[in-house]
């Protein structure tokens, strides 16, 4: 799933963040040369994992920190550094929601764990010892970048109490993104219960905190900006950051395949447990929805359409989002938010919850 | 495997680093409740699998901070959070080797993963979905205390050089230990040749850096101690920590069950690829060997140990054990090292190298 964030990130805003990114890979794979060539091929498979996003993450810290920085944005080396660790986070938690998903393909192409397996049958590991390498290859893949994402930002060269507060802010995205994650096996594997609260509190959890709300206020606060503006950001991003994952969902059954690059059986075969689902679970419909998805369905997904339509689940979803869009534009209404900020924003808001890819 | 440190933390100290894991584990306890009761479950889960260690990396971190500081010790305070943040470290791995191994059990009791399995189980769940979700609880529990170690490291109250020295020994530490980890299931999934010098680089990777080598340098770095100083504890960390590890591969075998604790048929029945199965491999033993070890295996743990007396391998293991204690009691009596932490480190070495449990 992507989201056109052309607008949010400047060609040369991107560079510098593919800059540091690079400095980063060039670092560790010096360094892996003295640790033998599976853990050189490991971290040369771990960069080519984190190249390819939009680098949505760090647009939304540098989209904070340049517009609410004062004109000589002193602190720009930092915030591109504190930009990355975003993106080496995220790159993290899809190489171990991978992992947990037990998938060894992303975007339609082979996986960290999908490469390895590959070359471990093509060198003649039977699959189960394949599989044990891969994913051993991708949990400690996501080990480092964890690491990395944090030791990032432990280290910017900024004064103290801000070093502490993008601290906080970190551990506090990394605390729910792990919250969500919990949720989110949990209902697929039906350890937890699919009622609509407990839905849409992972679906709040999982991407909303560490994708929108703190890479938004992290950005604010090493722009030096009010504490009550940063604190407004960081529910503005979890706002739209939930919008953003409904879209995300729906998109997931209702989408152009040809525009997402995802198929759209893909999510009703896992019987995947959205808040469109969890509603149609409470409808009459759900007595005929529930054969048609799961392992080995849909049959029909046109039909599975139909019956999220009728059922009202898909209603459900988008007023569910429109209601989130509106809480979140009425935030940037307030006067302390400036008014380059505000209407960099709503376009986020509105292309996070109405894109079509 | 466990090592009778008793000397090496005084009640003191035991007491302190437990109050700093007490006082972490109460805060991400409370701030668990708002994301639910299995996310709370998790926290409890993840407090009980860093309980029962001997806190032998908390210990080495407060040995050479406290032999190498100045009378007043006026770090104590941070040198036991540094100390509690390696024991955090310790519990990730932990947690993540036995998602890797698919193990349920440690230390004759059900892990995190093998507790949520059961759970799950009870609760209705099939064997896989159970699985899965013990699975995943395991990685997100290993993720949040890798996260949670550097946290710890991060905010440590010290002057910016040694916060930044700190943080790069436990890079270092991390890197180096996934490297070993890697070669590891390498090994054990027939991804990596068995040589004995590929071995031989698992064995020093994996365990030395973060349990010995790091612990020992961050003291010194705290304490203030001199540059070379620190080098020469790292290394003989390093040389012990191998040491530790190759005692602890041959107890795996030869080691009396009633004092480890520990299966001496578990390791052969993996087909554990240690220093001394690499060894035995390379001689005539190993036609008969290998049919007793790995899956099924083996049927007579007797004659693996005949097997590997006769082939020279344990004796191999034990030359290189006392080697490497030789070389690290060398590194010893170089005048820089103040007396006191000498007798310390000495008497360390022969528990972590002569050991029975």
């Amino acid at each position: 799933m992507t989201i056109v964030m052309s607008r949010f990130v400047t060609a040369e805003d991107a560079a510098r963040i593919e800059g540091v990114l690079a400095g980063h890979w060039q670092k560790r794979r010096a360094a892996a040369e003295a640790f033998g060539e599976d853990y050189s091929r490991l971290w040369a498979a771990i960069e080519r994992s984190a190249h390819g996003g939009k680098l949505l993450r760090p647009a939304l810290v540098l989209c904070a920190y340049e517009e609410l920085s004062v004109d000589a944005a002193p602190l720009r080396g930092a915030a591109v550094e504190l930009a990355a660790a975003f993106e080496l986070l995220h790159t993290a938690f899809l190489l171990h929601d991978d992992v947990i998903d037990n998938d060894f393909v992303r975007r339609g192409q082979s996986n960290l764990a999908g490469e390895r397996f590959d070359e471990g049958v093509a060198a003649g590991l039977g699959a189960a010892n394949a599989a044990r390498w891969a994913q051993a290859s991708a949990i400690l893949a996501g080990d480092l970048l964890i690491h990395d994402a944090q030791s990032m930002v432990a280290r910017l060269a900024v004064p103290e109490p801000v070093r502490l507060g993008l601290l906080d802010l970190l551990d506090a995205a990394v605390f729910a993104s792990a919250a969500g994650e919990l949720s989110d096996v949990g209902l697929s594997a039906g350890a937890v219960s699919p009622e609509v609260p407990a839905v849409l509190d992972m679906t709040r959890w999982k991407t909303a905190p560490y994708s929108f709300a703190a890479p938004l206020r992290a950005g604010a606060v090493l722009a030096g900006a009010p504490a009550e503006l940063g604190l407004l950001l960081e529910q503005f991003g979890g706002l739209i950051g939930t919008a953003f994952q409904l879209r995300d969902d729906v998109l997931g059954v209702f989408g152009d395949e040809q525009l997402t690059g995802k198929s759209t059986i893909g999510d009703a075969r896992e019987g995947k447990m959205t808040a469109m689902m969890a509603f149609a679970r409470t409808t009459a419909s759900w007595a005929e929805l529930r054969l048609l998805i799961g392992p080995g369905g849909p049959g029909d997904i046109d039909r599975v359409r139909v019956l999220l339509v009728d059922s009202g689940a898909l209603g459900y979803a988008e007023r569910l989002i429109a209601d989130l869009v509106a809480e979140a534009l009425a935030l940037l209404e307030q006067p302390l938010v400036p008014a380059g900020l505000r209407a960099e924003l709503a376009e986020l808001a509105h292309r996070a919850a109405v894109r079509v890819s």
